[in-house]
């Protein structure tokens, strides 16, 4: 597989997922009652906001070279994103980061107003259970497997838990407290991906590694945000790099410094790709892991 | 079964889904490190903030009368309290009602701050299906249908629906506008409970008369609230009865006046009770409906 030959099946996996969320906005726009259409509709902005879809990108893969067909990964991949666009709904919102823009658009609530943003990620947060419940690609048992990890990386010992930690206030600062943060903020749902990849293809035996390579990978990932955070500041308001440290903004990068945070992701990212080199068919992966440490936004 | 049979076995049903809920804050504990403890107090302050446990009571009642086991209903009763408590935090926070109190005690926010609060209905919300997906005392295909059942009767087509038309500032008012968000509000989640009660009894032939009876009896609790609240604040404020009319609260009672909605309740409550007729061993249920329409809070 050459660069071109992976860009094209990251933007085919995409396309894919894009058009079965757009299935399920249609059938949602059917079910109900013009009475309820501007929560569908906060939904479907801050869903179609254009994100980079790792997560179900992650979820199709990890069926795929496993073996499982990608109509088995197609609904969780959604029910995915979904939870991650209905985390970043809640994240905006003026009690948590309250944040006016994501991704360049008005943030759902400046753009529905805090009532109906609330009410599109609590929909959001459903919907995803539901629709793996009701997906007949897969069987029962897999369904329930698929919803327990999802709900448990979701949870207070996952992504909700990490965001709690994020939001309560505390004057001492540790290594193991922001890193424990950034394992459940960012890496639980990663993991949940590549797991419920692994579920959706039936490869039960495949799920430790998998999670070893997610819990690598998103840290990276979270690292390489950090940074990005502090560089891109620095050349959009000229800021010099690490001031954010002085502003007792608490990330690994601002904490230890852009070139030790540099040096921290390569070698996760790293530990990310040894893993990935015992999966079959792993060209895409590699592709992948490599990316999301390169990327420039 | 005369009335104090039915009071027993009324308390005797909210201890066992109070202790169950104790096991699972017990479990949460556990799991937790104590970075995240702030949002699971938040959660168990809400959830043990003494409700009437109308919706785990009916679970559990359903699963009785046709022929299931307390056990095999006990954690989806959990469940759907943690949904119904999920409902209260959200609904309470500024940007919905802004209740300062709840149950005579200060509101989730009040007493850990909105994020904390918005944190924790996020929590229960997810907690509810991870608890029902790794229920063993039911099948992976029971599992699968409640949290289908529960899914669709929280999310925009139910419960949550119901808080979008809410929240939706209109100027037209309509009858139809109205038993609708009732339906969805409040209805939804009555008619999740009954229905699966009878989904963990295995009782799927009963599913259509347990929607039935749930829908006359959600609507007819509805009611009855928009009731006692007018005459409550007629007591508490010396309002005169039917003024929240004046101040455009939109409510049944409201427009069409007391005396008019309590006989559309106890018509509804009629109804249920009609259906109620044909369900076996079914007195605990006729005294439990004839008790929700004469409550007096």
């Amino acid at each position: 597989m050459d660069r071109g030959e992976y860009s094209n099946h990251l933007e085919e996996t995409i396309k894919l997922v894009n058009e079965r969320l757009a299935k399920f906005r249609a059938k949602y726009n059917d079910d109900n009652a013009p009475y309820q259409q501007s929560c569908p509709d906060a939904m479907w902005y801050s869903l179609s906001a254009g994100g980079k879809r790792i997560r179900p990108v992650l979820l199709m893969e990890f069926c795929r070279i496993f073996g499982g067909s990608a109509e088995k990964a197609l609904d969780s991949a959604c029910a995915i994103e979904m939870i991650h666009t209905f985390s970043l709904i809640h994240d905006d919102l003026p009690c948590m980061d309250d944040d006016d823009y994501r991704r360049g658009k008005p943030s759902c609530h400046k753009q529905f107003g805090e009532a109906q943003a609330l009410l599109a990620g609590d929909a959001l947060e459903c919907l995803a259970f539901e629709i793996i419940a009701a997906d007949e690609n897969v069987s029962f048992e897999q369904r329930v497997k698929l919803i327990q990890e999802l709900s448990r990386e979701v949870g207070v010992c996952g992504m909700i838990g990490g965001q709690i930690i994020d939001t309560c206030c505390t004057d001492e600062y540790s290594d193991e407290r922001l890193l424990k943060m950034y394992a459940l903020k960012t890496s639980a749902l990663i993991e949940a991906a590549c797991v419920m990849g692994c579920i959706c293809a039936e490869a039960y035996d495949k799920i430790p590694f998998a999670r070893e390579y997610a819990c690598a990978l998103g840290l990276a990932f979270q690292i390489t945000d950090d940074i990005l955070d502090i560089t891109l500041t620095s050349e959009v308001l000229g800021k010099p790099i690490g001031s954010d440290a002085d502003l007792g903004k608490q990330t690994y990068a601002a904490v230890h410094g852009v070139e030790a945070a540099a040096k921290k992701a390569e070698e996760l990212t790293q530990a990310a790709l040894d893993i990935a080199e015992s999966f079959p068919d792993n060209e895409f992966i590699v592709y992948l892991t490599n990316d999301l440490l390169g990327r420039k936004f």
